[in-house]
């Protein structure tokens, strides 16, 4: 006899899901399709060479590194994370740091901490998929606080914030966002903080694209406003998403519970790869690879953008961000970038409609546009495909 | 102003805790005190250098490695770990098992996946306690069923079985134990397989070391019985901790939600060393280490074994295991070993007080002797220590 699984489970199963409700491969998409749906670094910024020598180097120097130890994760990378985030204008103390698989387990881990069923929760109106994919399964109702051009609009906030219950945490992507590439004014940021800490609710600021600035150095990191901002990154998109390696930078009385969340949810991150990183971050090859890297970002960026004006120009509007992986395209009139996808896909070319970043996954004429992983040549097909699929699916809603 | 933290955690981070409650900084240990605290291989059985030279290679085979995709792990390392499987009895289809961050991540999806406030959750007594670190947040009420020589005892399960409300799980170590060295017998097995379906209980079968026998090839894993069981193991034991790479078999309609948890987690766990490790484990040298490993367990096993018998045979018992990486130890009387820990740390030896492996962390006369990252001759000092200390500390206590 088999058990009955659907009276064992949990109730919180029913929420799971993977972050991208979208299934691609169900799209009616030729095998050449060009896809604007990737969101890493391309395979020619994959510093596959220095990683893997200093990764060979602490196999051979430390194999006890392959023993338990150090939960809170290897303090020489602690350090050199404070010692880059002191050049963004937040310092932090090493002991703050929890080194996490990726950005995306200290979200996991803020949750574990402040989530608890009923309870509200505030982010940006479009945000980062991954965070409401982790704030779901916890029956809490995620309300979503519009962006305009320099952040999330302080009036709303304010209401949100303002409301009782109290929200548990506000989750915001303020430097380069995903998907809106929008980057927070230094005023925006002091007002935020400041609003958040008269309604005593706690900012959970994700910062993963920071470093990925084209021309001009972003404002300082939310956390640089107040020590109790929780301010995660990774190495996601600076390095290699594969290599899992990112932080939580916490306030101190957090610290031992964060510490006893990640013991019980794996034991430790990888710690030879911890000291690979250490290594390659704190050597001049780091910075000379960023540099190369934002070329690369800021070229393909504009290369987009340009495209766009040219095959969609009339049809639709975006921001060009300072840095980062995302041009946000919104389309004019009442249109969902959802209904429009299998057309465009049929075309050849696809993008991650606008609905997978809000909570409520409403239709919106909004979709998501990454080009780090396309080349130029790619890129312009894929604009031109774009721009005619859209056009002949637009005609054709019209005409019905 | 600083936030309330206080008021804005949630209620389950009262219940977070290192998986050891025993801090061993604190005892009064000499600094050459020989600690038969630890729980992994020795530094020599870490095959540092074929792992390392596989993880090159798949550095440079596969670059694109570094970037996010197969959640659900590197298939051929699903097929090894099927394979390997199949050699202990257990048929599994590669597509029914997940790749976690150790054996640790398994334990935590599958809470995920099955608590909820209030439930009950079975275990052994005593058990693993990195599964009741786990547990214990999730607010559920758990139950340790007694173990005899052959397993957890029936007629003792079979009664918390069937009260109501029924267990959300019943988790079990039933291959050369942690931390009691019990292997539940065949006839065990299918008895308490059978029992579980009965009443409709889910098994979670943890079997870090069912590689690791002595002299005689353990019986099948309890997966082998039934498919509903979720059964979790890991390289942890076998090759090193510091791996982080384990996986978790588990009913083919809960892999959907076990991948989607799995992504909302940490996304993936890291690709290349999962492709190092399915070369590294269908190479001839893996069965050579395991062979070599074996040896020296068990070598180490009866070493203590023996010294334990000269130095205090008169004054505690235990069970010789068929594996694994530990020795349960059981005073006469009615002694506390958690009281006992500072006389004996005093005295240049430590050890994990048997308090630690039950839900309700009573005292209890047995503790843990892990015997595998010490050399033959520290545990001859240690055994030697042993038993001055504990027989100075019971002869002081009972005459008081």
């Amino acid at each position: 006899m088999r058990l009955s699984w659907d009276r064992i489970l949990a109730k919180r199963v029913a929420a799971f899901r993977p972050c991208i409700r979208t299934d691609f491969s169900l799209l009616p998409a030729p095998p050449d399709t060009i896809h604007f749906t990737g969101g890493a670094p391309p395979v020619e910024c994959l510093p596959v060479e220095p990683l893997a020598e200093e990764l060979a180097r602490a196999w051979r120097s430390e194999p006890t590194a392959l023993w338990y130890g150090e939960t809170e994760g290897y303090r020489p990378l602690r350090e050199a994370i404070a010692a880059r985030l002191a050049r963004r204008g937040a310092v932090v103390d090493p002991d703050d740091i929890l080194i996490t698989q990726g950005a995306q387990q200290a979200i996991d881990l803020v949750a574990r901490l402040l989530l608890e069923p009923g309870d509200r929760v505030l982010v940006e109106g479009p945000t980062y998929f991954g965070a409401l994919q982790v704030f779901e399964p916890y029956a809490v109702r995620i309300e979503a606080v519009p962006l305009d051009e320099e952040g999330v609009q302080l009036e709303r906030l304010e209401e949100l914030l303002a409301r009782q219950p109290r929200p548990k945490l506000f989750y915001t992507v303020p430097t380069f966002q995903n998907p809106a590439g929008v980057t927070m004014s230094l005023e925006r940021r002091r007002a935020v903080v400041e609003l958040a800490e008269r309604y005593g609710v706690p900012i959970v600021e994700d910062d993963p694209y920071g470093d990925l600035w084209y021309e001009t150095l972003p404002p300082p990191p939310l956390r640089a406003f107040s020590e109790d901002v929780l301010s995660l990154g990774s190495f996601s998109k600076t390095i290699a998403p594969g290599l899992r390696v990112g932080w939580l930078v916490a306030p101190r009385q957090l610290m031992k519970p964060l510490i006893d969340a990640k013991e019980a949810a794996d034991i430790q991150s990888d710690r030879l790869l911890q000291r690979a990183i250490a290594a390659v971050i704190t050597s001049p090859w780091y910075e000379e690879h960023l540099t190369a890297a934002r070329r690369v970002y800021a070229t393909r960026c504009r290369t987009l953008a340009d495209a766009l004006s040219r095959e969609l120009g009339d049809l639709a509007t975006w921001r060009l961000p300072g840095g980062g992986f995302f041009l946000w395209v919104t389309l004019q009139g009442d249109v969902d970038s959802a209904a429009l996808l299998p057309h465009c896909a049929a075309a050849g070319v696809t993008y991650v409609p606008g609905s997978e970043f809000y909570p409520d996954h409403r239709p919106t004429p909004s979709f998501r546009l990454g080009f780090t992983t396309l080349s130029i040549e790619a890129m312009l097909v894929g604009a031109e495909r774009l721009g005619r699929a859209l056009r002949a699916a637009l005609v054709e809603a019209s005409g019905r």
